[in-house]
């Protein structure tokens, strides 16, 4: 397996866990038997043994992730996605026997088993759909059914998908500045972006997710959001929105793919701001209420109540499946359109991938970012939402397959799971299909 | 209205409120419609105004309060307790419309209507059951029936009600000592106490809930538990139980009733210890996923994921309903024994009104306390669980009458709210069996 690249570990999400324990390559993590949950002992007991305990001062350490990712409500403020009060919709079990055995060639030219995939990048569960029925279905660790998992970035695409729908219905416009909408930004370097440049990541600003920078912006960013503790003499933003003022212009808005996290909660900002509604809220009546989802999602928030849409979603993997499966169906899924139409096709037709291919995601040629969703290019057809550590939605519609998967990989960048996570996703759409 | 008594205000239950804003008596509190939180604007607008804020660092005064009752996971960790994947129990409809101007008289023999007395004692939400059927339900200010509203002391009937059913069962011995379950504890006041003794709260323990003392143990117990900021200097507990164990002892247990929030975390310490279980997923597994809740319920927890037994349950006022008119059934409510009979007949029967009188409750005179529940004598026959700021599950087995109340009343007691609560409710008791 090759190892990531700089660029795909500094550039891809939200780099969260390597804030508190320093750059990911200095040590060799445990593997995943031996950083599982149960096996550490991880918040065992009343109250848990000193050197057992995961809280606010050390949770985003692996492998204190591996329990606190399932867990992330007992650590911080959140606010409810609530579900609708009747019984879940259906999911049809077709369980399948022979996907642990599969074998796929990752890139390098080794093989590996579908269940060895599993282990070698964290996988904390994963959930398999084929023709809308459960084929496969795993959880390890301290995940369970029932349990909400931290989506990390794959909250972007659900924001992404609202703001999208608010566009379709007109109560967005996509090609006014951020400034129309969120007038605070108007002297930050969002104020004349369009929200279209925010929705597909083309904004031109200063701020890095570079980990290894003490200064990078990233740091301050989550100290903002209290999501990591702040120093003593901490001086910086004390709210999500008040850092995003503070961000400063570099470069030409519409020029080039950048992923930064800081986009998303720019969009989500604008989006509370047409509607009147929050995030949450919005997630809950235009979406979750509707796809008949069995838990409830949550949402991180800073101390003004403000939510993390750059990444702090928490939902169960079957409603995430749920999700994916109602965009392989074109939006249709419970008995009723949620999602319209006409915002899959505009997703599933991607962004410019010439102004993708400049951002260096050697794992992912000819694919684009289109309303936050990560799309493949037509021939290929999957489009994905994706999240630091492993957490994906993974729609491949020509292959009738959808993927929810969530983890903890030690390695914070999509870049460590992709050179195994894609040729297995690909190895197992050609399984399902090849009869 | 006679003021409530130093003694009914000191000692009733843990005075959060006063902790943040000083004595009540100090002011005169807005009424509860110029407080009511839509009015007041609180948390508006993304972000909310700077004087609109309830944070962290103000959500326990004063008006803040009555937002921050129905928004406790935004503010604090919580863990979740489920309720089942199949829809809601229903609630039979059967309102009435002749309940808002019943009259009645209070005890100092002025009178007031059934409307009147919701706002006098700030009330958040309150649904009442006659005969199993919603008779009337109604939502103000922040509360709504979808969302959980913090049931302080209202806890402590649940974890309460876990510990008798598990000795009902012989899981847990309520004649051993607090120390054999608990061996931190044997050092503490709580060490040579029964288990009954705490399920009763008739430990003697050097303790006070007196707010206006700045040297009184809630201070810590609060601080301790991340319910209050702590100072920069702050050198005290910083878990829940590590508090526990520095609690002393004073007088002899067994010799009277004394109202004190630690014996319902000294409970839940003992009843996670028997059964390895958390009290979240205590109540989930035997209680909250049989009811049939609409809503998951949470529990406060501490920086060590601790739960806080003695008052930081929140749930939905109707699935509150739910466990009263089970308990006014003798344990039984959707189709099946959710608490056993005894259990019932146990805490019906209640404690010992002797030990009990000596506290100075004139408000409820020859009533006692069982199994964290407060029992009137077997002629009135009510039982009830109670919290600060007016919460309350109130089970008339006779009216064939169940209320559960929210409420965010200025006044951190009981004693401010039973003037007109207990007169109003024996009235409604009245009225609705009066044909």
């Amino acid at each position: 397996m090759k190892p990531a690249t700089h660029r795909q570990l500094g550039c891809l999400t939200l780099l969260l866990g390597s804030l508190m324990s320093g750059p990911a390559s200095a040590q060799t993590p445990l593997d995943a038997k031996a950083s599982d949950p149960q096996v550490m002992g991880w918040m065992q007991g009343f109250p848990p043994a000193a050197d057992k305990q995961v809280t606010f001062n050390n949770y985003l350490r692996f492998p204190h992730t591996r329990w606190a990712f399932s867990h992330i409500r007992e650590l911080l403020p959140t606010a409810t996605v609530g579900r609708a009060g009747t019984a879940a919709s259906p999911l049809p079990q077709a369980p399948r026997t022979d996907i642990d055995a599969l074998e796929f060639q990752l890139t390098d030219g080794t093989s590996m088993t579908w269940a060895q995939s599993l282990d070698a990048n964290y996988t904390d569960g994963i959930i398999v759909l084929h023709r809308g029925k459960v084929v496969y279905e795993r959880y390890m660790g301290a995940l369970q059914a029932d349990r909400p998992h931290m989506a990390f970035s794959v909250t972007k695409s659900f924001i992404g998908t609202l703001a999208a729908m608010l566009v379709e219905e007109g109560v967005l416009d996509a090609q006014a500045s951020v400034a129309s909408y969120v007038p605070e930004l108007a002297d930050s370097g969002f104020g004349d972006a369009s929200v279209r440049q925010v929705m597909d990541m083309t904004t031109a600003i200063r701020y890095s997710e570079t980990y290894s920078d003490p200064g990078a912006e990233i740091w301050e960013y989550s100290r903002a959001g209290n999501l990591i503790p702040r120093p003593a003499d901490y001086k910086g933003a004390t709210s999500l929105y008040a850092f995003l003022q503070k961000v400063q212009p570099e470069g030409q808005h519409g020029d080039a793919f950048a992923y930064r996290t800081v986009n998303s909660d720019v969009l989500a900002w604008v989006v509370q701001r047409a509607t009147g509604t929050s995030f949450a809220e919005l997630l809950a009546q235009r979406i979750w209420s509707k796809l008949g989802a069995e838990q409830d999602a949550y949402i991180v928030v800073d101390q003004l109540g403000t939510q993390f849409a750059g990444g702090g979603m928490n939902a169960s993997l079957r409603d995430m499946a749920r999700f994916g499966e109602a965009m392989r169906n074109n939006g249709r899924f419970n008995g009723q359109q949620i999602v319209p139409e006409a915002v899959v096709a505009d997703i599933r037709g991607g962004g410019d991938p010439g102004k993708f291919a400049s951002a260096g995601y050697t794992a992912l040629p000819g694919w684009s970012y289109r309303n936050m969703w990560w799309v493949a290019d037509a021939e290929q057809g999957m489009f994905a939402a994706r999240g630091i550590h492993g957490q994906t939605i993974y729609v491949d519609p020509t292959a009738e397959m959808v993927i929810a998967r969530f983890a903890s990989n030690p390695i914070a960048a999509n870049g460590a799971n992709d050179p195994v996570s894609l040729p297995a996703y690909a190895a197992l759409a050609r399984h399902l299909n090849a009869r």
